[in-house]
């Protein structure tokens, strides 16, 4: 029935259909995620609610924003991207995230965790300065209710005088179990389900703000879910609405029912590489056992940053805060002006939301906090909004931060044991698969940097980062042999420089290479240090959002590649 | 009293004396600020808060964490800073903000509204992992209470299991008038006040929480301070609570508390200039008049950014949403998907708020947001919190966003204009002073520059906004008198660069001029363009956070300035 459904077929099918719309949706999303990768257990939670948000409104001139957007999968199976459906999260497939350019039924690109609310109120604020007509509905699971946008947002209800539909989708689970005050508030308002009570006292929070609130349901019935928006479709012409329903997280896939935090995203790689991640929690809870100071602090994802270990081993020294990455960062400086270690980590990404953080209570105060920066560079399938390759542009100008980058797995456990010491902001950036690539690592001296081969004193190749220094290696064998030895140096710092020995290269031809942006990154600082005294060539992303695909494929695409690097060099001495 | 106090002195005197030493501060702080600029009304309110807290508790081992940090002034005339207190703000002066650098009794740098309740948790929470024993306090204001960041807070305490106390200083106001339902909630606890009634069941959303609440005082009666603030430090023993006190916004001085607004923060400068903001006010104000779509949207500040006629003009166009920089720039995002012509003006320090929400919400979507983005460069007196030095830097990779710095107010008026039919992503960086330096400009065409003075062909000046130009001026007339002429370019969009007046420039030396940092700015990505094809050396800021000061003698200090660009080309001469 997916094949050819429309708005208009889908509002005339049966219950009984329906239903049987939805298994053919719960079968299809599963068969494609474990062979694409993707998110699963929130796509088969939210199969029912988005058939029925389908059924009672009237989409694209209503508008449905998705917090985050990674459980927009049924919803783009009901809106024309049924054929395209097995392309998803694949290079110039269709996207995982709601995407504007994508289909006129995506009003608003999501990525980001707590945006939806924020969105849905301008969208809605926007219809009544125009005069149009039109409902606006925000789906928002309870871990994105920890963030503190929901709270700017609730905030301004009144100031903007209009009125959305929130629907709280609350299974328990951002990508971790869902922590914190408000999930616990949630809890006292779910139990209230499982015995049939109507507690209007419990719902005075949302009331405060000037919400009504209708719950708790069970989001996977389809028949109440479409009652209940039919009434509240209604409702919301006067009023703005919460309404509050529990899902089932990966509903109707035992595996995913079971475990629902392992498949919350579902990766497709075929390699099995070593991750960062993991070194980092063994790393860190080994030199916590000496060192009572350290303490983690992460943002709703301790198991995909590798700290789970970490956090069994010592409960009383890590703080799991929920999607609260603002305040992760200052309690990270907190604690270290009262003598703490603290370690913070994020994925790249995310660690966007800290900027001002960063530099205002980490940087300024000249704080030993250290930022372990997860999924940095091209991050793959999740596309534009979540590719970590901004990060080397946003740190570099910051006063008192130390950015470092690690050349293969050993290196990042150095530079972890480094830290330890280092008395000062420091920023270790890493993607997430890794290798041993160069046996042991040297000691790390702060702002050194290491000569891997020398040339022949023509073109020196400075590479930060594995995936900078493999496609460096890639483009030096391929130029050695056409009989041109290219030096290859491991810039493990980003800043500082290391101007000692940018100062001693006789190479005239200066060649960087980054998985980050071409603008404010580590070949802009080399070049800025040169300032024209030699010639430099970076490799890094050219000034636009990069979409989804594989690592190796965009990088590839992008130029930044082995490939690139000796075609560069060859054209050079052939001019 | 004040010139010799101790904390032993203070914690021996009687009532009457102290409330003589709280009249005694206040005067002086009413002179000082008047004197060198500054925040007057907030302090005013603060006088006998601080002298209870100072009675009661024992600081330094106690903590006392100021949100924003501004009305910190009584508490540095307590703690040894009487003797330079008539430096406040001045340059090598002592800081209007709390500094750890400068005092024991500082023990967390603010600048940026909403961190302190983060910071006492992170505090305290070190405090319980080391084994200690000691008090820790925020003081924040309600205006902060807006900021999510409270809510992130609030969530994480019963996860941080700590105690802290946090005193609400509720005073109606942030800069401008408090505005939101958390708002509208602490009005309706403070009636009670009025009416003498205890009403528990107000306090139910910090309860929530797990918060205990006591509330509503008078923060201006010292004795019922000191006898709350005593009982208190018994209950946070055993749990965390909020103390909400009422406190008199310019308390004692009676054109402050007719005008608190207003006397928020008192300028020192005696030069009186055109203000960017005023010209931004007037030409949005005529545009909207003929364009029903534009909107405007602030977070907290609407008259120091201009926009108070424009918001009495157009009330429903207009949105501040309070100190709420997230929400307020998805609010213009989302606005601008449904077909408004948003505006989100901000100073440039607090646009670091906004950076994920820039990149993920406004540019990924391309979506046409102008940023008006005021007080960009050096801010002057608030110091190292609030210099708006990293604009260009952060804003220069970020794809899809154009980045403008118009040489003067007429050039700024066009580029207003100009981005009315802009339809992308568009940020404005300005100053707040100005000058109608250059006559009539030119109209404005998308990435295309201006040659004011064309020179011998040797040194070209590429100089960004009203203040690295009249510097370029400075340094090239001087040049003149030696018989060099330097061709002067305003290079009036930063982002994208005029790669075709770069790619025709004759000159072999390149000097760029910017009010921003160095690393990631204007000069970064014009070396980067050239990559060692021209020589260029930039004047810009060296990786240091830039501390209080006048704005001229700052940039002087620093290098950004006519005399060194002069110096430089005449050494370069003498090679």
């Amino acid at each position: 029935m997916l094949e050819n459904i429309t708005a208009a077929k889908l509002k005339k099918m049966t219950l009984k259909e329906l239903i049987a719309l939805c298994e053919e949706a719960r079968e299809l999303i599963t068969q494609t995620v474990l062979k694409n990768g993707g998110h699963l257990s929130s796509n088969l939670g939210m199969v029912e609610l988005t058939v029925a948000l389908h059924y009672v409104f009237d989409f694209p001139e209503d508008k449905l924003i998705f917090d985050v957007g990674h459980q927009c999968y049924t919803h783009k199976l009901l809106t024309g991207r049924y054929e395209k459906f097995d392309t998803i999260r694949q290079k110039n497939g269709i996207s995982g995230f709601p995407k504007r350019e994508e289909s006129p039924f995506d009003c608003y690109d999501t990525g980001h965790a707590g945006t939806s609310v924020s969105a849905a109120l301008g969208i809605a604020k926007a219809r009544d300065v125009k005069g149009e007509k039109f409902n606006v509905i925000a789906v928002i699971g309870d871990g994105s209710f920890n963030n503190g946008l929901i709270y700017e947002a609730f905030n301004s209800l009144r100031l903007l005088n209009t009125n959305i539909l929130i629907i709280l989708n609350d299974n328990g689970m951002s990508i971790a179990p869902t922590v914190g005050s408000m999930h616990e508030y949630l809890e006292i308002l779910s139990e209230d389900m499982a015995h049939k009570q109507k507690v209007d006292r419990h719902a005075k929070i949302f009331e405060r703000f000037g919400f009504g609130y209708d719950g708790v349901y069970d989001g996977n019935d389809l028949e109440a879910m479409i009652t209940r928006l039919t009434e509240i479709k209604e409702r919301i012409k006067n009023e703005s609405v919460i309404l509050h329903v529990i899902t089932k997280k990966g509903k109707g896939y035992a595996f995913c029912e079971d475990d629902p935090e392992a498949t919350h995203g579902i990766s497709n790689s075929t390699v099995k590489s070593t991750e960062y991640s993991q070194v980092l929690g063994k790393t860190l809870t080994r030199l916590a056992e000496k060192n009572e100071k350290i303490v983690a602090v992460t943002a709703a994802m301790t198991s995909s940053l590798g700290l789970a270990g970490f956090f069994e081993k010592y409960p009383n020294r890590s703080v799991d805060v929920g999607i609260c990455e603002e305040h992760a960062t200052i309690l990270c400086a907190s604690m270290a002006t009262a003598g703490l270690k603290p370690y913070y980590a994020v994925y790249s990404t995310f660690l966007q939301r800290s900027f001002d953080e960063i530099i205002i209570d980490i940087c300024e105060q000249n704080l030993p906090v250290t930022l372990c920066v997860d999924r940095a560079g091209i991050s793959g399938a999740d596309g534009e909004t979540h590719q970590g390759v901004f990060d080397l542009s946003f740190l570099s100008f910051i006063p008192n931060l130390t950015v470092a980058v690690p050349k293969d797995i050993n290196e990042f456990e150095k530079m972890i044991e480094f830290s330890e010491s280092f008395n000062a902001p420091l920023a270790i950036r890493y993607p997430r698969d890794g290798k041993r690539l160069f046996g042991n690592s040297t000691d790390i001296v702060h702002g050194k940097w290491e000569k891997l081969i020398e040339g022949d004193g023509k073109y020196a190749v400075l590479a930060c980062g594995e995936r900078a220094l493999t496609q460096a290696y890639v483009g030096v064998n391929a130029l050695e042999e056409v009989g041109i030895r290219v030096s290859v140096i491991n810039a493990r710092f980003v800043k500082p420089l290391d101007t000692d020995m940018l100062d001693k290269l006789r190479e005239k031809f200066i060649i960087t290479v980054e998985d980050n942006m071409l603008a404010g990154g580590f070949g802009s600082l080399v070049n800025g240090y040169f300032g024209g005294s030699k010639v430099v060539k970076s490799f890094a992303y050219a000034d636009a959002f990069i979409p989804q695909g594989g690592v190796a494929e965009l990088m590839e695409e992008r130029g930044v590649s082995g490939k690139a690097i000796a075609e560069y060099v060859k054209s050079n001495e052939n001019r």
